[in-house]
């Protein structure tokens, strides 16, 4: 019966996300899967999650399993403004934070705040496959940016922005995903200065940010831009992804649009999840969590990166990243990473085929590896076996 | 700076939710309010969701914090199957289950899943405000159907239906927020039959269809319709309401509709709160638990009907619901229950003005009072003072 009822034209377009399908399939225990975004399970604060749990629920109770604010739990919004206005040296309040159901959410609400179906908006190329889809079901049109290892190339912004008019500038500027590659500064500024002669806001998706293993932190974009940048947060790589407590901070008159549309949204993120988070945080055990996650992640990228020196041919390429939990393959051109993973699905090893990155259904030749999920020895076996299956399969 | 940006059409549009202001204020704990939808904090089962937060912390820490499926916690889908199928007596199973982040997700993704700009839908009048806000950012056209004792007026439906095809048909057929009244089994029956021959379907949001207080259980629409009705559940009325654990039941094939908007939306709901809920519901103390609920609301709300009787003069009108959360006031035409408010509000007690859940701005003179939040005592005393503040300020 259902199959004839009138749906919307977004529902009626929507794919289902290549990742998700591929992460259903690599759930099984004898592949070896750099194809999810997935952290490290056993670095999962797990005790001290149940410790802030108790104490949640011991000290405050009936608050925490009650309705609450839709800007989120007090508390941890002043919490991530502190952290933010330490990390970039500005006065960042509670009121420039709204606490959301993970960063996807706060991507599906960037799409519902600024998206109309005759928008455009400028995203990089490749690009976030989760923000594609939040974007999409907004229906706007897409201006796309290559890149380089320096990341998005600006030669050609200030003509698309005058001729495009796009309603934001989406950029992930720490260890994309899905390339891994980090904005440098001298693009940062010309970005922001861009920005803001142009009045066009930029949404600096962020959930990488924190975790650099080589090199040094460069500004964040907010730090340069102000109040003509959005940023989303996440606690998904720093804590847990299952807790789904993100953050938006941008201007307290945008925050209050924003409480608005998430009223109708879900009423509010997760009242328990919140003052978890708040609880673990304060005990101020993050930072050291955060440098043992970044010890674990930066040898298991350095493995990779020795593994792919290893075993991959010569003519095939990849990022360096310091950062965050991905990097980035090309084979030579005229071949299909989508059409060869089937093969190394077979050999038990997964990636993620780098065509979704692209809107214009581009880049077949790329694919996408995550290094965090993954032990050390799993890592060399895994990019051995796939640069068997690359040796055997690439024209 | 961001003031001149621009926005979609949707956020330009937005108002705030008048309930979830009024909240605000009421959260003063000198004011009895009677303004919220809150359940009784003090009944909140702490102890045993503390209990379940340790065994799953303990036995699947690392699972209940990681990423998990867009569909929701398998387990979950399953228990929840079980429980509706049990209820209605007809073979309902995780395929026909989506967890959503309390049900007010589940509004937005009916939005998502069923609204353009361009299309209708048909709405009880009055309705409950958060759908009405949820829908709203879609931007449909509304169809008002009356409501009398036994529900929705269906006199007009099927003419509606012919004129202006609309997308769905939303109704809250229990205890319906904010009115109080339940659909009779001859008008639910009528319904199924017109959705079924005009293929559209029934969204019956029932957030209160476990909490009767007194008289007998009616078949759902869902028992009646089948996979002609979506139905919309959450656990914020029966467990807690800050763990925003809610579900969608439907066809499968629209289920997996669903998925994949859930994607772009925040990738999949709170995996802890599902493990936490699955860990609660698992060790079978829900129904005791539900009964505990409903044995004090019911006190409650008799508490209430007393004072109503006691101390509102005889030309205010007043449902007597038998389970839910709200029951409804009717001042007479020409007063304003809005303008009252604030005089309301000065003698430190409160409730919702009506008109926010009229989309065509009637029903001034109307007004909603929670039941479920208040002690027996405040509930009389709350009544008191506003039974002095309606005597001297209606005309």
């Amino acid at each position: 019966m259902s199959t004839i009822w009138n749906f919307s034209t977004r529902a009626k377009e929507v794919k289902s996300s290549v990742i998700r399908e591929i992460l259903k399939i690599t759930e099984r225990p004898d592949i070896i899967s750099f194809a999810g975004g997935l952290p490290a399970p056993e670095l999962f604060p797990v005790e001290e999650i149940k410790k802030a749990c108790i104490k949640v629920l011991d000290e405050s109770g009936s608050k925490a399993l009650q309705y609450s604010l839709t800007m989120g739990h007090l508390p941890l919004r002043r919490a991530i403004a502190e952290r933010i206005s330490k990390r970039d040296g500005i006065k960042v309040t509670e009121e420039n934070i709204v606490i959301t159901g993970g960063s996807q959410q706060g991507l599906d609400i960037m799409g519902k705040l600024f998206l109309d179906s005759t928008s455009t908006l400028i995203i990089e190329k490749p690009s976030y496959l989760g923000a594609i889809q939040a974007f999409n079901s907004y229906r706007p049109t897409y201006i796309t940016v290559g890149m380089d290892n320096e990341g998005m190339l600006l030669d050609e912004m200030e003509e698309d922005i005058k001729k495009h008019k796009p309603r934001f500038i989406y950029a992930v500027a720490n260890f994309q995903n899905p390339s891994g590659i980090t904005m440098s500064l001298k693009r940062r500024k010309r970005l922001v200065e861009l920005s803001k002669e142009f009045y066009t806001p930029i949404v600096d998706d962020n959930p990488y940010g924190e975790i650099r293993y080589q090199g040094k932190d460069l500004p964040s974009l907010k730090s340069l831009g102000g109040d003509n940048v959005i940023e989303l947060g996440t606690c998904s790589k720093i804590i847990s992804p299952g807790l789904r407590i993100g953050w938006i901070v941008g201007p307290a008159d945008v925050m209050l649009m924003i409480e608005k549309l998430k009223q109708g949204i879900d009423l509010h993120t997760n009242t328990f999840a919140q003052y978890v988070v708040y609880e673990y945080i304060k005990t101020g055990q993050l930072d050291e969590h955060i440098t043992k996650i970044k010890k674990a992640y930066g040898e298991r990228i350095k493995v990779m990166l020795e593994a792919l020196e290893t075993y991959f041919t010569k003519e095939i390429k990849w990022t360096k990243p310091e950062g965050g939990l991905f990097l980035w393959v090309e084979l030579p051109q005229g071949n299909s990473a989508t059409d060869i993973l089937p093969k190394a699905v077979a050999q038990k090893v997964a990636y993620v085929p780098g065509k979704p990155f692209f809107v214009d259904e581009s880049g077949d030749n790329t694919l996408r590896l995550n290094f965090s999920n993954a032990t050390p020895e799993m890592i060399v076996e895994g990019i051995k076996r796939l640069g068997k299956v690359f040796k055997e399969n690439i024209k």
